[in-house]
């Protein structure tokens, strides 16, 4: 038997300054007062202290502010949908779920680069390479770019199972920095100016962590948002300063209203500090023009505003758009207008999960900063060292997306066939999707040029308006939910990601294979307004 | 030729309420006053706001006062000679830096366990699957459990390039639920309680996140600690509580001080809401008794404060110590006296990191979670949502470090003989340069049980210590700056981990290969006291 002090519900014990009572954690505020009565009585001082369970008046309120709708309430019901399917497969109208909540393609058949993967499954497993790599040529199992590709990355990394340094492979983001050069028609980019990031997201947790100073600041953010950005935002206790897209000009960014966005701001005594652009757009799928993107960072270069350049949809682009990166316009201001944009700062953001390679679950991603100085860029490299590195696998992926087989490389020809494959199959059931929504009554959808997802506005009967209040929801969660219910098709609805208000929206992915689903959503939303026609 | 705003560095304009300046940005104290002055005089409101980069002042305060030492100064130190012994070998006076500063055991030659590897390249390239398993296996490439397993977790998973659920792939947190039932002498752990995290790191900072509610929290932390922990809370703007282990009875912790601490943070109005053990220790390598586990469960039971357990280290013991999960010893109290512990909230961690895995670079871990309600729980899993999910190659490693081969399986000898070389080594170097220490003058060490690291206590000469002082530095940094000059010798002094005022020390891994660097230590230490000899 051990000797223990025994824990007890009330409990009186002398401090050095003060006598305490430890009592069951108060039920009620009634409860509490009589508590604290009790103790000024007895003449304690102090404060009394809850011996029992956390609850969520114990927890960080900003973290329970914070929302994420992509993983909100409609995806959660789904998961329980699902779970019921499994179980009683008769207590459901449909036969699958079909997530199109989250820009997840391999969740949705989309098949992995073979290239890439045979290049990750050399660097886990180097000792495949002791059989003799003509061996593991001949017999196809391997392809010898791929094999000079895992010891090129070998040579650079030692082994994925090391801690690499915090910013990232040197090697790798050499090949990053090539890669952008690149892109951007040889405006130049710099290793030191690239820092690895577990996707996309961490990278603007590093960011808004570092230029969030609380209730002093203020975040620009386009409505409608990725709500990474809100949920940061609340995590860090920051104002989100939401600019609108204009739904009618193909959600379009307006100059003058965010230039009005940041004045207001300043009124109100909160510093614009970062401007938030994403392009292409989630959840818009619009792509920005060199002009709109020029009358963004003349506001950011006017007021001193940091600018997140979301670009990780770079690789999905179709029906004739073009992306244009942000760098490479600021380098062109730059040139064109000596001085005026050198105080310009810039994080561009991009990510292994979208493009084609779709490998959300593998957590690779990177981050270019432009015009940061070296004090700012080594408080990233102290934040990103808290939590030791990214992951290796992921950072190697990074390497591959940037840098894919070239002509005459053995696995050249089949890369590009699965390449264009992705593409092709995503711009046509964008365009099926698309086609699908503006042939029918009450719906409006803009024509997609980017990204991985529709954002159509829902013009809900005042009948289906009145439903959705008695049953305590928001109209476009109450589509959302009821398309779930009659289809299996998971959603978002347009509120978790901002919208104009009086307005209602949903966000689908495209990336489910088939066009049975797209079917079967048309056959719901006409029964659905059948239903509820006013 | 687009049309753009330009900036401008002086713009007055009129907003709505207020007219501003929009200016350089200012470069002092009086630049700013002048403005500030100037501004007013013109009758204008409002503030002055900058048009140019930001900098330090602009950042978040909680950011730069996060300081890790791991990779602080003397490792910034350590990776500047290894670029100068590079370009210029003759410039430094070793031939190679010994990174003896950070637990990555795979960057010191330690061989990743074949097992795991084979799994994880098959997960990565499924397709070499199609070449038949009969092949695979008859040519020696991949053993039959291996792949087994890999089908498994294929089956459990889809496929490592999807996002998995955020809390972690199903059939992985039901792995890791059966080998904690398992460790645990049958006390029941549930997949429901698993978070599966990137490394420990990522649950920390959920756990901190969470329950930290800035001013108002402390958090007791363990001196010397590792600092993570004292990073995390600057992260957080939360109060670290210190409480001292006693380095004499080698570094044990004292219950009596430790309730102290609780009350003295009472008195100052800030609420103990968590206490942070480490046990194995890191940086002492002591291993906790039942009774030294009991007694903190008390005070966590009498007071209501979580326990964050990190047993990161739990495979990493020898010398004949033996590991007791937090878990464990709880359950028992809880059976041994009904009702008085059922308040107590645990969250335990472990890491694929450390242990005879040593996988740092590949970032998996888990969570349990004991006693918390389910409303937190679900507050966890949202947070955990915002990074959308652990990599889930990191998860699948998870999987493999709780379930290893069992005798029977095609792996099995190999997997036994790898990881008790593993093992034995690491025991060996302890004592070798435990031994080593305590044979030198100037310099004690405690007996190490566990863990990865050795944090002897310098008593530096008084010449050294003013040598220190003239040189700006503390003493401790003195003497690591002075090793890693003359040998490569990289390790972190005591001051990152906090040390009782007026003591010395440092931690270094003893994961370094050989044992040509201990001698080069030795001589270095020799000639070190030499030279500051009182």
């Amino acid at each position: 038997m051990v000797s223990v002090l025994l824990p007890r519900t009330k409990v009186f014990f002398t401090g050095r300054q003060a006598i305490r009572v430890v009592a069951q954690r108060y039920k009620s505020a009634q409860a509490e007062a009589h508590l604290h009565h009790m103790h000024h009585q007895n003449g304690l001082k102090g404060d009394v202290y809850p011996a029992e369970k956390m609850g969520l008046d114990d927890l960080n309120e900003n973290v329970l502010k914070a929302k994420y709708a992509v993983r909100g309430a409609i995806p959660m019901l789904a998961a329980e949908l699902e779970s019921q399917l499994q179980k009683d497969p008769n207590s459901v109208a449909f036969d699958k779920i079909v997530s199109a909540n989250i820009g997840n393609p391999q969740q949705l058949q989309q098949k992995p680069l073979t290239f890439y993967r045979q290049v990750l499954s050399l660097l886990q497993y180097p000792d495949v390479l002791k059989h003799g790599e003509e061996n593991l040529i001949k017999s196809k199992l391997y392809q010898r770019d791929a094999i000079a590709r895992a010891k090129r990355l070998l040579n650079d990394i030692g082994t994925v199972g090391a801690y690499s340094s915090s910013q990232g492979v040197q090697g790798i983001r050499e090949t990053v920095a090539k890669f952008i050069t690149r892109r951007d028609d040889g405006e130049k980019a710099y290793a030191d100016d690239i820092y690895l990031t577990a996707g996309a997201s961490s990278a603007v947790s590093y960011l808004l962590s570092i230029f969030c100073k609380e209730q002093e600041t203020g975040v620009l953010i386009p409505i409608p948002q990725y709500p990474l950005y809100t949920a940061t935002l609340a995590l860090n206790n920051s104002h989100a300063l939401p600019y609108y897209l204009d739904e009618q000009s193909n959600w379009s960014t307006s100059p003058a209203e965010i230039e009005e966005v940041v004045n207001k701001a300043l009124e109100r005594n909160i510093k614009p500090s970062v401007l938030v652009v994403i392009n292409p757009g989630n959840p818009t799928g619009a792509v920005l023009s060199v002009e709109a993107i020029s009358q963004i960072l003349s506001i950011a270069a006017k007021y001193g505003i940091l600018v997140i350049a979301d670009e990780v949809y770079q690789e999905n682009v179709f029906h004739g758009a073009k992306f244009h990166s942000m760098k490479k316009v600021l380098r062109n201001l730059q040139r064109e207008h000596p001085g005026e944009f050198d105080n310009v700062q810039l994080a561009s953001l991009h990510s292994t999960s979208k493009g084609v390679s779709g490998e959300c679950g593998q957590r690779g991603g990177y981050m270019e900063v432009t015009g940061l100085t070296n004090e700012v860029k080594q408080v990233i490299t102290k934040l990103a060292s808290i939590s030791l590195c990214p992951v290796v696998t992921g950072q190697a992926l990074v390497d591959l997306m940037v840098s894919p087989p070239q002509p005459g490389d053995d696995s050249y020809e089949v890369d590009q066939k699965e390449r264009k494959t992705i593409l092709a199959s995503l711009a046509e059931r964008a365009a099926k999707l698309h086609q699908t929504f503006n042939s029918l009554e009450g719906i409006e959808c803009q024509r997609p040029e980017g990204a991985m997802y529709l954002f159509p506005k829902l013009l809900l009967p005042q009948k289906a308006i009145i439903a959705a209040e008695h049953a305590g929801m928001t109209p476009d969660a109450f589509y959302c939910k009821s398309l779930l219910e009659a289809t299996g098709i998971c959603t978002v609805p347009g509120a978790g990601f901002g919208q104009e208000p009086g307005t209602y929206h949903l966000r689908t992915t495209f990336l489910a294979p088939g066009t049975e689903w797209i079917q079967q959503w048309e056959a719901f939303h006409k029964s659905f307004y059948e239903k509820y026609q006013d």
